[in-house]
């Protein structure tokens, strides 16, 4: 990161892991700030470019941070541009190796299109959907094929001139495996040229990417360039973390949580993520004012829970679905409106499992807690406890959480 | 070198340095004389492929070497495919640093290319020209533009996709390149998969070229195969030494025969090369046996000389020039027919200069002799002897040649 980019109204500089080139000068080219002006004055939104692939992505909140990054430039005047990577669908990876470049059939590129843009809200009122697919001048929805099917061999090896093998090999995942004796098909160097060409295509101001894609973007400043076009920014948004709490969000590693499914699967998830990561969660993933929140981590863990899913959902299913996962936990033969209260400020900490729930009156003493968590009937939020000597060192860890022993004897601890 | 390839004739055998892939075997994609059979029962002659570069080329006797044996296929029946590299040439190094591809006007690439056939002998008889242009079926001549021009970026990924960087970068001017830090453009990977591309598009048994070529003709074997196409054969022909002895001959380091050079310009300059190179001469250049040669060095050079102008400019055009040579080393005042003949018998070698000119009567004693040699008087074959000293071990060493003292005293050796 290069800084906090505080000169930036919020909505640009939150959650920002890097913006390029990132210089305070007056030319528009070195300085976002700059080229934002520009556009204020002239009266022309800036174009934002974002590439998808049509390879049947299920959307995942992960995905989410740059479309939401994309959202806040289309609410303040800008142009999303919507890249769909029909052309290199449809081409695939020729020697069948890579499998993230599957070939597809036109059609199978199309439905994929299709459901990619629904998804994002395609057919829907701006206020219900990740993108604004209805204010005017807002959106636009670009195919590549549109000019890559256009090129010839004179284009290409044009295009190809623009850089060399070394700085191809600079790359980290190339460098890799030229280092470990992978082979890289020739192929594979044209990709990140075809996607920086995509930006001399829409005449892009700025590109939205993952950390990973510096490299890509970086190269659609260098074609800019050639082609005598100001060059694009490129602007870096965290990778998130999936809800291992190690892995990069991702369908394959089942980590994650899916923009579409119900209210009470993303809540659930979400309300359970390790502790270290609700933070970057509420910062990539709301709008909320994050030196406004409770010292509490469970409540703060809740209340992301509760803001992502509105995000999504609307606040009336994220309420439902929170009441819902608390009723979860219990079974469904107990209603919510019947847990008790109890508060924890007659336990003293640290504070071991038995005497926790002895004290908090659930069992009639220290031995019986120990028989009865030994003997699995002890749950905290519906998670079995199996360790009678478990410690807990604040109040803080519990309040927020139900305490239960058995079926019937339960309470929400309270401060 | 692999072998002898002695179960070749003679015209095919003669002068290779590699033939690939080389095997016995039955199959015709791997024994190149299952090739030649299979063509002589279908009565089907070999597609035999020449690339030329319509870049301006003056040829020299050096070019020459593959077409000679492009000739020699010719003659046997077959059908020598010249490919003029006008799409190349066309389109040169678009980032400009290449000397070697330079970007040409249309009409220059034209310009040149009828050029290069004319110097190759179009429009002239058979029996006159290096290659064969009026028997019918002997020759196609193709320019890459015809199937280069119409490659879109589809093909061009699938083109690269059948080669790897670690493939390119095993290339020796490529790796010398990379280890070295010189920048390869990414286009320069492209061109040896057009150049392979190019026996696939006319569908070629066998490549001619130079031994710097195996790289290239051998993409195009596995472009073949990748097409469906029986792969071609690689012929590799020596890359000529030039006149100075050391460095190949080209016309930039002005160590080169032209083919278009008057025949007394040919023959002096061919009279002349390094003795050790007057042996690949003879091989490269003409059909002589070469088990059937004089001892004589200085006759040997000089038959290698009358033989290899004979072969462009005719026998007459050859003994003229060979004629006028001499009399140029004596100067315009003398006439060849009144060098008299002088034995060399009586000399004892080894023999110092002084004693040589002393005892073949050109002075009168070996003092003279010393006197004349260093007052600059003395000369061999036109060149000034300046070292009474200088030492001939044996007769072959000077028999054929003139010795000169002054304007009016000269004498050939005989044996």
């Amino acid at each position: 990161m290069l800084g906090n980019f505080n000169e930036f109204p919020d909505w640009i500089s939150r959650g920002l892991d890097d913006l390029f080139p990132y210089k305070k000068a007056e030319d528009s080219d070195q300085s976002f700030l700059k080229r934002l002006e520009l556009s204020s004055i002239e009266k022309k939104p800036l174009r934002v470019k974002l590439g998808i692939d049509p390879t049947g992505t299920e959307i995942h909140i992960g995905h989410s941070i740059l479309f939401r990054k994309l959202r806040a430039f289309q609410d303040a005047g800008h142009k999303a541009i919507l890249i769909i990577g029909d052309f290199t669908a449809r081409i695939g990876d020729p020697t069948g190796k890579s499998k993230t470049r599957i070939q597809l059939t036109k059609d199978e590129v199309e439905s994929n299109a299709l459901n990619y843009l629904e998804q994002l809200g395609l057919g829907k009122e701006p206020q219900n959907s990740l993108l604004d697919f209805s204010t005017p001048g807002r959106l636009e929805i670009r195919r590549n094929s549109e000019w890559l099917e256009n090129l010839n061999l004179s284009n290409v090896i044009e295009l190809l001139s623009n850089s060399t093998v070394g700085q191809m090999l600079a790359k980290e995942d190339f460098n890799n495996r030229y280092k470990s004796g992978t082979p890289i098909s020739l192929h594979e160097f044209l990709y990140p040229l075809l996607q920086g060409y995509d930006s001399v295509a829409i005449n892009a101001d700025l590109e939205l990417g993952g950390t990973d894609q510096k490299f890509n973007i970086a190269m659609g400043r260098d074609l800019q360039k050639a082609f005598g076009q100001k060059p694009q920014f490129g602007m870096l948004l965290p990778i998130l973390v999936g809800l291992d709490g190690t892995q990069k969000m991702s369908k394959s590693l089942n980590n994650f949580v899916g923009i579409n499914e119900d209210s009470l699967s993303m809540y659930s998830k979400l309300e359970k993520v390790p502790d270290d990561l609700v933070f970057s969660y509420l910062n990539l993933l709301t709008d909320e004012n994050l030196n406004e929140l409770s010292s509490i981590p469970r409540e703060v863990q809740k209340f992301m829970a509760l803001k992502i899913t509105s995000n999504f959902k609307g606040l009336e299913a994220a309420k439902k679905a929170q009441y819902n996962s608390e009723k979860l936990i219990l079974g469904n033969q107990n209603s919510l409106e019947e847990i008790p209260e109890s508060s924890i400020s007659k336990v003293n900490f640290p504070a071991k499992a038995f005497y926790l729930f002895s004290k908090m009156k659930l069992c009639s003493s220290s031995s019986e807690a120990r028989r009865q968590i030994l003997g699995g009937g002890v749950r905290i939020d519906g998670e079995k406890i199996e360790d009678p000597n478990l410690e807990f060192d604040t109040p803080n860890e519990l309040i927020g959480k139900i305490l239960q022993v058995g079926k019937k004897k339960f309470l929400r601890v309270s401060n």
